[in-house]
């Protein structure tokens, strides 16, 4: 029996090497050396070949090697029926979000890049900023990731809130939840950080419509998936000064054209989808561990609602 | 009875209006204009005619408008006997100071300048970073400050270490202590964040000896007090190539003179002074709080020990 690993990363025997650590006795096959599709039980996939799976006959466990599923949930014809799909929620995948948010939130309350300019220009000058009291930072989705972001925003003295699909209660957070409650969120926040999950009701849940509900001067922060913001009008809300600007680890296409208007616009900072990296040292027991689940017929983790989508 | 307001900040009347909130009979008067020197019960003070503080011959409390009063002990034969001298150790302070050290600890460890120049260059390029769990980010000094920034680097999925004069115990971070172990707790850091009081025994801890016990390519963060560090040792250890380099709030001489070395360092990032502003609302309730115990002779809070030197 083996795992087959479905990857575009060239890291294939990295991954080898570390699951014969955990998993010895399975054997570890690198996309395309399927060799007899019989023996695949477990695949490990990301954007590759998904029309293969169907092709296995004995597979029970398909795992992302990422945390969102989108694009799996939207191509999910090719996934064989009654063949769970789990997804990946590492700790560390965690932890990296929660400093990159954290780092964007920072860099723009306290001004980092100013000060960067300050310094060329030594100038040894104070900004006014506000105090963190005075500060609402909202997270949308309050899920693994939006709430390890909202805690650790907490010591950092701001005012923390948060929007979810379902009621959620985090010490310190004062919680929003369901469509009726968004526009009051929205309406609070000076800034917001996006984290949520991408379904048919997130698409473009950042628009002209609810970008106009916020405060004037509010800041975004993307850090889930580029189809949760309407690229123009983000564009144009900056353009009319209602939102001041925004940090986005993710776009709509990646990697962003040469000619994306996000590259030229003064108060869009973009990133390389970087936010958070799958780290297989980190990931590999998580996968082993399911692994074991499978074969033994226990309760799987991280399992994947396809209909709700994540 | 009355509360005299000496500092060089222009900011006297807002001040006032807030202590009349939280001290209505206790009248405040602002520096120069003293009135009769006999009704001065309690002096908020900075940099300025410490001197004077002696003519007040019913002077009960004096409270520093900072939390670092190196300054004021170094000035000790200014401040009459017998008088006890307070810190402000506000939660906001806290928090700022918190949010300014995570910023930079990210900012070095995340390449935020780097992502920038991606950016002007229009390259959707990935710059490979070492996992979280494989940085250590040691604090130097974990007492108020210092302890807040060790316990909020915990959810970024660092290692965190920390040293300070006397043991302490703060769960998830690896606590050293006193001058014997001070080189293996440098050794280990990838990331030292300086939030020590300065004191004769901390003045110059950053020096070529210290800067030498380091890993190659650690970075330091300074959020403390500029003589903490030797300039000059910091300079030459980076351009030997040892240290990586340097954030830092703090300097010697501040504001740093037009010719400073550091303004024309390509790997030293400076800032002025503003990573924990002073925030008279949330501090007004505290410096009333030290008045009425002064008035009931109960215990005060924060008080500094002028042999300890903080």
């Amino acid at each position: 029996m083996a795992m087959l690993y479905m990857s575009g990363w060239e890291n294939g025997e990295h991954w080898k090497g570390l699951m014969r650590q955990h998993l010895p006795d399975v054997e570890f096959r690198i996309y395309p050396e399927i060799g007899d599709p019989a023996d695949i039980e477990m695949a490990l996939i990301w954007h590759v070949a998904l029309d293969q799976l169907k092709t296995f006959p004995n597979l029970k466990l398909i795992s992302s090697l990422g945390a969102g599923v989108d694009h799996l949930v939207g191509e999910r014809h090719h996934l064989p029926d009654g063949v769970p799909l789990t997804r990946l929620v590492d700790p560390s995948m965690t932890s990296q979000m929660t400093a990159w948010c954290v780092m964007a939130v920072l860099n723009h309350h306290r001004r980092w890049d100013d000060y960067r300019e300050f310094h060329r220009e030594r100038r040894y000058e104070e900004i006014d900023v506000a105090p963190p009291a005075d500060v609402t930072v909202g997270v949308l989705g309050l899920g693994e990731l939006g709430g390890s972001v909202a805690r650790a925003l907490l010591p950092m003295g701001y005012q923390v809130t948060g929007w979810s699909r379902s009621p959620k209660d985090i010490d310190g957070v004062q919680c929003f939840h369901g469509a009726a409650e968004l526009t009051a969120f929205l309406a609070g926040c000076d800034i917001v950080v996006c984290l949520l999950p991408l379904t048919d009701e997130t698409r473009g849940i950042l628009n002209a419509e609810t970008l106009s509900r916020m405060k004037p001067g509010a800041f975004i922060v993307n850090g889930a998936r580029g189809a949760h913001i309407v690229e123009p009008d983000l564009i144009a809300a900056i353009d009319s000064g209602r939102i001041a600007g925004a940090t986005v680890d993710v776009q709509v296409q990646e990697p962003m054209a040469p000619d994306h208007p996000f590259w030229f616009h003064p108060r869009i900072l973009t990133f390389p989808h970087v936010a958070a990296l799958t780290i297989a040292e980190t990931c590999a027991p998580q996968i082993a561990d399911n692994y074991r689940r499978m074969k033994d017929g226990r309760p799987l983790l991280n399992l994947v609602d396809m209909d709700r989508g994540y």
